[in-house]
C-alpha cells in the first residue's frame, strides 16, 4: 500500500513516522514544493521516494494533505480529479469550513475525508517531525457523513491505530471552537512577542529576566507565519469575534488596573482561574 | 544560624527547601497568616518551627520577606523595627519600586536587601514549593549600594550557593523591565483564559479541541490573584504602558485579518518570529 505525504512537515512528517511504525511496510512518497524538504525528507527516513504530485497521486492508496490551508484549497481539486477508484484523499487542515465548501463541489467527494489532529508545535519543516506527535492526541472528522463507509474506515483505522482519539462535528462547528482554543491563542503569543521586543528596547534585559512564564506565555510566536496567515484568513470570522471579545477583556483589564480597584482585578482573576479544571484534565489525558 | 521564612508558599518555601540542601544544620522558623500554611510547612520539611513574627524575627541572623507584595509593604518596616542588630532582611518580592522607597525611610535600611528570583510556577502554598525551583535561575538585586556589605555578603553568598545567577540595577529599571517580560505576560494568560471560558461555551469543546499550544499560552491564568492584584497595582504605571501597546498590536492585529491582508499578516508574525532567538537562549541556559 502506497501513501502519498504531500507536504513533508511537521505534521506530514508526524504522521508519516507514527504510521511507519504501526505497518512497516507501507511505502511513502513525499510531495513538497521545496526541493530541500524532499531531501530531507528522504533522509529523515519519513518518505522512500519524492516525485511530483501527479505521478504520486496516481500509485496512492492514500493521499495526505498536509500542506498550509491555503495550498489545501488549491490542490485539493486537483487530487480528486487525479485520486484513483477506490483510493482515499485526506486533508490535516487547521480550518474546514473551505476547505469542506470546496470538497462539496467536487464529484468525488465521498473519496474525501476532512480531518484535523489536536496537535502541533511552535516548530515546522520535516526536521521538525517526530513520531510521538500525534499519538494519545484528539483528531477532528467533519463531515463524516459525506465521506464513504471505506474510505472512512481507511483514515479512521490509520488514526486510532497511531493512538489517536476520534470526534465528530460539522466544519462550521470545528471552525468556531478552533478560533477561541488555537487560533486566538497563537494571536495573543504573536502580540506578545511583538509588544516586549519592540517597546521593550532592551533585549538583553528579557533575556536576563524573562522566566519560564513567559517562555511558556509567548512560545507560539515561534510559529511559522506561512502557516497560520491562510488559517486566520481563512476562519477571519470567527477569529476577529475572538479576538474583539480579547481586546475587550484587556481593556477592562486595563481600566480595572488604572483605577486601582483591587476588588473587581482579584475578581477577574479568579473567574480566570477556572481554566486549571480544563487544563489539569488536559495534562491528565 | 535561624532564618525566618515570612510566607511559606511556592517561594519561601522553595528557597527554604534549596537552602536546607546546602547547609543541613540551617534552623527554620516559619512564619504564615495561615495556621494550615504553617502546618503543611512542617509537615512537608520547610521549616521547623512556626512562630508568631516578633519571636521569630527576634531569633533570626536572617528573615526572608516572601509574602504577596501588599503584604511586605505592611510587615518591612515592623521587620526592620525587630531586626537584631548585624541581622539581614531579605524580600524576594516581584515589584520593587514601592519596597525599596519604604524601606528607604526606615533607619535600619543598610540592613535591608532587596531581591528578586526569576522564577515562579502558576501554582501557589507550601505544597507548590519544591527545591530545584531557584537553582539555575537568574536573581535581581535593586539598590545593591544601600545595603551593607555584610547583609549583601550573606544574601548573595545563600543565592550563589543554591545555584543562581545575579544581577543589579534599580528599582525603576526592574520595574519597567518586569512589565514587559513578566507582568504583562500573566495578564495576556488571564484575559485569554476568562476569553475562552466566558465566550466559547462549551466547555467540553474547550476541553476536547484544546492542544498542548493552548495550554502553554494560558497555563499563567491559573496564578495565584492574591499574589498577582498586588503586583498590578504596585507596579500600575508600566504595566498599564505595557498593557496599552499590546492592545494596540492586537487591534491591527485584528484589522489585518478582516481587511484580509495576508502581506501585512505575515510581516507581523515574522516579526514577532524574531522571540526565538531570546527564547532559545533561555531554554539553553
Amino acid at each position: 500500500m502506497t501513501v502519498s505525504i504531500i507536504g513533508v512537515g511537521l505534521l506530514g512528517g508526524s504522521f508519516a513516522l507514527a504510521l511507519r511504525e504501526k505497518y512497516p511496510k507501507m511505502r511513502f512518497v513525499g510531495v513538497d514544493a521545496s526541493v530541500v524538504n524532499g531531501q530531507l525528507a528522504l533522509a529523515k527516513g519519513i518518505v522512500d521516494e519524492v516525485l511530483p504530485l501527479t505521478e504520486a497521486v496516481a500509485q496512492s492508496t492514500l493521499v495526505v494533505l498536509a500542506t498550509p490551508v491555503n495550498v489545501i484549497l488549491q490542490q485539493l481539486p486537483t487530487v480528486l480529479d487525479l485520486l484513483q477508484p477506490g483510493a482515499t484523499a485526506l486533508d490535516l487542515g487547521s480550518t474546514k469550513e473551505q476547505i469542506c465548501v470546496l470538497a462539496d463541489q467536487h464529484p468525488k467527494r465521498a473519496q474525501f475525508v476532512a480531518a484535523h489532529p489536536m496537535a502541533g508545535t511552535e516548530n515546522s519543516g520535516p526536521g521538525a517531525a517526530f513520531r510521538e506527535l500525534l499519538p494519545g492526541k484528539n483528531l477532528i472528522i467533519c463531515d463524516r457523513e459525506k465521506s464513504d463507509a471505506e474510505c472512512l474506515k481507511l483514515a479512521e483505522s490509520l488514526f486510532r491505530d497511531i493512538g489517536m482519539k476520534l470526534f465528530f462535528m460539522t466544519p462550521q462547528e470545528h471552525d468556531l471552537h478552533l478560533a477561541y482554543v488555537s487560533h486566538l491563542s497563537h494571536i495573543s503569543a504573536f502580540a506578545l512577542g511583538l509588544t516586549v521586543l519592540e517597546k521593550e528596547k532592551d533585549e538583553q534585559a528579557i533575556f536576563d529576566m524573562a522566566s519560564t512564564g513567559f517562555s511558556s506565555t509567548v512560545r507560539l510566536a515561534k510559529s511559522s507565519p506561512q502557516m497560520w496567515a491562510p488559517i486566520f484568513d481563512q476562519n477571519r470570522a470567527n477569529v476577529s469575534d475572538a479576538l474583539a471579545a480579547y481586546i475587550e477583556f484587556l481593556q477592562q483589564f486595563k481600566q480595572v488596573i488604572d483605577d486601582q480597584d483591587i476588588t473587581t482585578s482579584l475578581d477577574f482573576m479568579q473567574r480566570a482561574n477556572v481554566i486549571r479544571r480544563v487544563l489539569d484534565g488536559i495534562e491528565k489525558r
